[in-house]
This record gives structure tokens, sequence and C-alpha cells, in this order.
């Protein structure tokens, strides 16, 4: 199929756009450096290595320390430019000891764990009735003698979806249920975990934060079938009682943006901005979340840079702290959102293919946002919005209004590992992989295009 | 195709089998109890109650012997007669903190679990160099000195069989690679999880034993994520540090066998066994483990109980103690092991469809185990042998020569699942439960049969 529309394709007579110093065919050039992206090996390697040799790196700890060491020893050999680290300092939440024990009517355990920013149980754990919701509607309109002193438990029913939109639609009991729960006098929390997969028992973890106001109390996610376990245990008519011990502390910590450049023949003119994010939770090794995401976007760079010298310089940047509120984002465009950025772009979707393009490049730049349409066609990826961009830590600054593209992945199964203990390598697929690695080449070679030959130095030419 | 199959037999004309208390077509009765079991919903239900209601209950513990109290009031409310527990004394191992930290070169911790039997570490763990083999031959082949005072590591690469074969072939890490590694000198081994699921960070326990003379030493198995990252580590030529903690303890404490029959016309016939095993592994609900089992077997004797009366009597057992020696299976062998049974049969290979028949039901009676090919091919169920059995508690009476048959399920998935914390009801798949209850029903149709209608008393006949 994509071979067939790589030849259509150069059959069709192409609009040549106004750029001077472009070679005779640029959308031939760039059709070539599509089609060499789909053998890549950079994605893959950076992706194998991140999580091989630094491992879980939750943001604000040691580890995330780790890994920005590693990202600018790696950044600089594979040859960036002015490889830098711009730190910022941040409260770090880290989980301890977590156990959900079951005291009866049926004692056994419960696989739990504890969202980002609970309250710490004392070490002995909290204990309690559990009093059951279908969702967080539900436990606000119930009457606070039915929940005081009580362990709340929200379940939910969210279904695969392949733009992972069921991730907001049923995240509520996450991100509300903790701070209702409180307010209602409950004396702690569990919550259907927010994934799909209904099979493994990994609990998917993920930050909440307590509204102004609510007390934080212990918050914590069971696994799918430990959540259908006690709403089978429900449905006997039965009232269980809970042992729930979820330690944790909040300390202060650091975390920063690990950045580096292509340099493009115009030093002055605006940056392509291509981001993902380095930190991750703790309980995987953040493969699809998101090393991935550094792998392709630094492999799609990288292969730009090996082809020559583009227009526009590229500006990978590898965000610290995105997990637990955006910080990497929000410390970036602090510092560079008053800058002009030809196009901001984030891979944080996983690995899986990217199926559709959609950008918001701003005013008279529609031919743009076409072209890339047009040339990310081989590879399966339909048209989508010229009105629309988004993206994690780039969403604040997109915001702002800055321009952008967003290359949608496939996120049918990305909510099954989505951070729990099993985003492991073993989740990468790697055919998927390289086909996103093509499809941010050639999403470069548009934007940051056309790339040129490097001037040729005193040194005898490379063959 | 079952229905075609069917419809087909029906029409084939069939050699009468001498049964003097047969009615006039009993294939055709056979068929439609063959037929309603792929209905049933006896197998689900226990099941569902069992891994639920009790949940995990390892063998010798409070928790199994919840599991025999519920056992026995659920086999009576179903009607079964003679309910009972013969009780024995046993050697209770039981898990306690396990962590697996790797503390160089790239710190990070590796998701572990103790192989049943294993020696408890100290409070704060072993720490040592980890020096990995790829088989145990390769173990057995290295000079001490590369395993004297270090932890071993052993891999191997099991694949999935419909059989279940590879368990056999790969498992050498886990049942004798705890001793090799004693008698070299190691201070710990933990080897590749013997599971199939190479994505899944859920380690597979099992039990295991050291050879007379080898000091017992702590013994884990990595998920197969882990053992992948341990095994990446090694190929980046690094020598890993880990501090293994694997805590345990054994008691002493009882186990025991829950029996129920469904009485016969005569009740002088020997008896037709149909085992399973309640216990399970502990970090599951056991549910593929063997409640599936139980659930099936009971549901069949459940299902000709309802039908009328049997010419032989069934005898449930649902064995005590399996995961961790046979206990439950040697326990009836040494009360009941000289008593004529007319065929043994147990279910203990997960919930997934029966594709096989095999039956050794000894000299004179081949044409019983062809009879039972026949009535079992509607089901899709292919003809074995005739001169082989198999089952787990029944293998050592089966070994004295005892008839028995096989109704071999696919285990391609079980190894996935099987003795890891993702042993739970999630992975039961109903239609395929109900096949295998269908064809149990039709084995003890065959076996124990002919069923006729109970004698009428004096109260009116229920309608």
């Amino acid at each position: 199929m994509r071979t067939l529309l790589a030849g259509l394709l150069a059959a069709v007579a192409l609009p040549a756009l106004a750029q001077p110093t472009a070679s005779p065919d640029p959308d031939q050039a760039i059709a070539a450096l599509r089609t060499a992206a789909l053998e890549d090996d950079h994605a893959w390697r950076l992706t194998e290595d991140l999580t091989t040799e630094v491992g879980p790196r939750l943001a604000g700890t040691e580890a995330e320390a780790r890994a920005r060491d590693w990202a600018v020893r790696r950044l600089t050999a594979m040859g960036f430019s002015n490889v830098r680290v711009e730190q910022f300092d941040m409260p770090v939440w880290q989980r301890g000891r977590e156990q959900a024990e079951l005291l009866g009517p049926y004692p056994q355990r419960l696989v739990v764990a504890a969202l980002g920013n609970s309250a710490s149980t004392p070490a002995g754990g909290v204990t309690g009735e559990v009093v059951a919701f279908a969702s967080v509607d539900a436990l606000r309109a119930a009457p606070p003698e039915q929940v005081r002193g009580k362990i709340v438990y929200i379940g939910h029913d969210m279904p695969r979806t392949q733009d992972g939109s069921s991730y907001g639609v049923f995240g509520a009991p996450r991100r509300q249920g903790p701070t209702v729960a409180s307010q209602k006098g409950a004396i702690a929390i569990v919550v259907r975990s927010i994934g799909t997969d209904r099979d493994h028992r990994n609990p998917h973890v993920g930050t909440m934060s307590f509204a102004d106001g609510a007390t934080p109390i212990p918050a914590g996610a069971l696994a799918n079938p430990d959540a259908d376990q006690l709403e089978r245990i429900f449905a006997r008519g039965q009232r269980p009682t809970l042992r729930l011990t979820l330690e944790s502390k909040v300390t202060k910590g650091q975390s920063g943006n690990v950045i580096a450049d292509v340099p493009s023949r115009d030093p002055a003119a605006p940056a392509v901005l291509v981001g993902c994010h380095l930190d991750s939770w703790d309980l995987g090794t953040g493969a699809i979340d998101d090393a991935a995401g550094c792998g392709i976007v630094t492999a799609a760079a990288k292969r730009i840079m090996d082809a020559g010298q583009p227009s526009r310089p590229i500006r990978i940047v590898w965000f610290g702290a995105e997990e637990v509120g955006l910080f990497g984002g929000l410390d970036y465009r602090k510092r560079h959102g008053k800058e002009p950025h030809h196009a901001l772009m984030e891979s944080d979707f996983g690995a899986d293919r990217v199926w559709r393009v959609d950008s918001r490049l701003g005013a008279g730049r529609e031919a743009e946002g076409k072209r890339l349409q047009r040339l990310l066609a081989p590879l399966g990826i339909v048209p989508g919005s010229l009105a629309e961009a988004e993206g994690s830590d780039i969403g604040p600054m997109l915001g702002d209004g800055l321009p952008g593209a967003s290359l949608q992945q496939d996120g049918t199964r990305y909510f099954d590992v989505h951070h729990t203990p099993d985003d492991t390598l073993a989740m990468i697929d790697r055919k998927q992989l390289q086909q996103n690695v093509a499809a941010w080449t050639t999403s470069l070679a548009v934007l940051a295009g056309p790339v040129e030959p490097r001037p040729v130095g005193p040194r005898k030419r490379r063959r």
C-alpha cells in the first residue's frame, strides 16, 4: 500500500513552493529521506538504551538526574550542537510501602498503587469499610454520612479508543475523586485503574491534586482485576473492610529540560521544536511513556542532520517532569515562550503508528500544512485538521498561539500499558516505531527544510 | 461445525453396547446431556465464587482451610452426598517481603518473587554480583570460582505449546538451578520466569526442592521483562550487582482433600473419580489453576446427578496441597489407592477447550475408550491414545496401574498465566469453560452411565 502510494505521488505533478535554495525536486528528496527512515535504528537504540541504562526516572529524583546526565552524553555523542540542561526546582512526591488487604468478608490482598500526590497513610495503614460508587457524580450525590470515616471506591468502564479520548472521559475518578471523597469526610480512596488492560494486575498510576481546601487523603488505584474483585464482593451484598497502606513522602528536588540543536543555514531563522519527555512514572521503565517519543524525535533530527543542513534550526527538547504537572514545558515557556518558533511538535503517545496529521501553522501557512499532509500520505497517514495542534509539554505554548503540528499516533493499546509497571521495552513494536521516525523525518524535512548539502570545509568531503 | 457433526453422528448407526439397564438409545441421551452442558452455568459460578469468596489459597494455610470450609458448604448445598474432608499434616512455606534492587551499573528495581521452598534472606537481603548462564548445563559446566559468593541468574527461551510440554523442557532452571547453584557456592539464584508471557511483569512462581546435601539458598523468579532487562545489561558487557530480599518462613500446617459423591444404582460398583485441586499459588486467585478445574468436574457431576442416577458412583475429589508436592493426591492414594476405581480423571490445565481425549482403561475395555472418543467428537475433540492417561494428583495412582482417562486442554496460553499474579477470573473464557463441562459430562455419562431416572418415592414426582 505504501509503495503503491509512493509511486502514485511520484507521478503526480506537485506545485513548486517558493524556496530559493531548494534542489530541483524537493519532494523527491523528502521521499528518499522518508523511505530510508523506515529502516531507522536510532529510535530503537535510544529507547532501549534509556530504558535499560537508566530505567525508571521519576521527576525530581536522583534517577531523573541520572537520565539527564545520560541524555547530555548521548545527544553530544550523536553530534548535536549546544547540548545543555535548563534546570528548575520542584516538589517531589515518592511512594513507599503499599498494600491493600481485605480483612473481610473474604480476606485477601488486592494489588494497589498510590496515585501521585496521595497523602501518606501511617505505617500500619488505615482501616475502614469500603463504600462503592459507579462514578464521581454518584459520589457527589451521596449524603456525607454515607462516606464519612470510610474508604471510597469509584469504578468506571473505560474502553479502548484510537485517539485516547476515553482517558479524558473516564479519568474523573482519579482526577476529581480524591477531592470529592476528602470533602465528604472519607479517610481514603481507591479508584479503578484508569487503564484499559482488564486482564493483568498492573495498577495504573498518574498524578492528581487536591482542590484548595480539601485535606489530602491517601489515594490509590486498584489493578483492573482487583477492582473487578471488589465489585464482585459488592454484587454479593457484602460490605468489605480494607486495610490500606500507602506510604509516601514529599521532598524538594530539581528537574530540568535537556536541549540540543541541529544548526541551520540561517542561524537567525525561528526553530522547529521537537519535544518528548525524559521523566517517567516509577513503576515501569517509561518505554512507551516516553522514551520512545524521545527516540522518535531525536532519530528524525539525527537523520536530517546526517542528510545535510536544514534551512531552519531544529531544537530538540527532552522535557523534564512532564508526568507530575508539565513542569518542564512550563519552565521552557517561561524562558523561551516569547521567542519566535517556526513550529512546535511533541511525541508523547507511545510508539504505535502515526495515523493522522493535524497542524495549526498560522495565517498564510496553510499550504505548508497541506504539503505536510501530502508528503505523509505514503505512510498511511490521513490528513486531519489544519486549525488544530496539541501536545503535552508544548500545550501551554500552543495555547499562547505559537504554531504547531501533531502526528497523531494510534492509541488503541496505549492505555493498556501507560503508567503501569508493564510500560517496558517489551511493549514496543519496532516496525511501528520506524513508521513514526519516517513521519517525523518527513515533517522535519518539510518544516525545517529544505535540507541542503553541508558546505565543504578544507577537509576532503566524505564519500 | 459442532451442530453438523452432531447431526451426522445422530444419523449414523452405532453398535449397541451390552448394557442391561440402558434405555433404547443411550447415545441419544448422552448427546442431549452434551448439548445442554454447552450452556452450563455451574462451572462459571463455582469458579467465580471460589476465586472471589476465598481468593488465593496457599496449601496448608488458613486460607486453604477457609477454602475447604467453603467447599464443604458448597458441595453440600449442591446436593452431593457424603461430603467430607480427609485431613493431613504438611510443612508450609510462606513468602514474606520481596525485592530485587540492581545497585549497579544501572540502579533500578526488578520484579521478583520467591520460588516455593526458597531459603529466606536476612531482612536486609543479600548483595552480590550476578553471574549469568544460558542454561543449567552451562551452570553445571562453570568452574566453582566463577559462581562462589555470587548470585546466579539462569535464562531460557520457553515457547508456547499446545500441550504444555515446553514447561517440562524449559523448567530446569527452576527445578535444578537452585541445587546446582548452591552446590557451587552461590549465595542466591534468580531464574527467568518459567512462563510464556514475555510482555507483562508477572513473575512465575512454583515449587522446587534442594537435592539432599545441598544447602538451601534464596531462590527467586524474575518476571520475563525483568529477565530481559538483566540480559540486556549483560549484553553491554556489564557485571550487575543485585541486592535480593526474599524473606520466607516454614511452619507446620494442615491440608486436606474435600470429597463428595454422586450415589449410583449399584452402590458396590467401583467409582469414577473426578479430581481437581483446591489449593492455589498465593499471588493470584488460582482461577485457571485450579478453581476452573473444580468448577468443570463438579459441574459435570452435578449435571449427571440432576439427570438421574448413574450406574456407577461418581466421586468428586478436590485435592489439597497439589501445588507444593501433590500432598493431597498422595494422601488419597495412601487411604484409597487399593480400592477398585472404574476410572480416574482430573482437570488441572486451565479452562481452555478440550482438544483431545486419551484413555487407558485396561484390558478388555478398549471399546469403552473408543466410545468415549466417538461421543466426544462432536465437541471438536480428537481421538488420542487408548494406552495413556495422565493427571497431577491422580498421577501416582495411574502409575500404580489404576485405569484413567484424560481430557487434554489447549495449553497454548496456559503458561502465560499459570502461577503468576495474573491467574484471576479475568483470564477465563466462558465459552471454552462450557465446552469443558460438555466434555466432562459426556465422559461421565459414558464411564459412570447409563444415567437412569431416579426411583420415585412416596412423594409426588417433581415436574
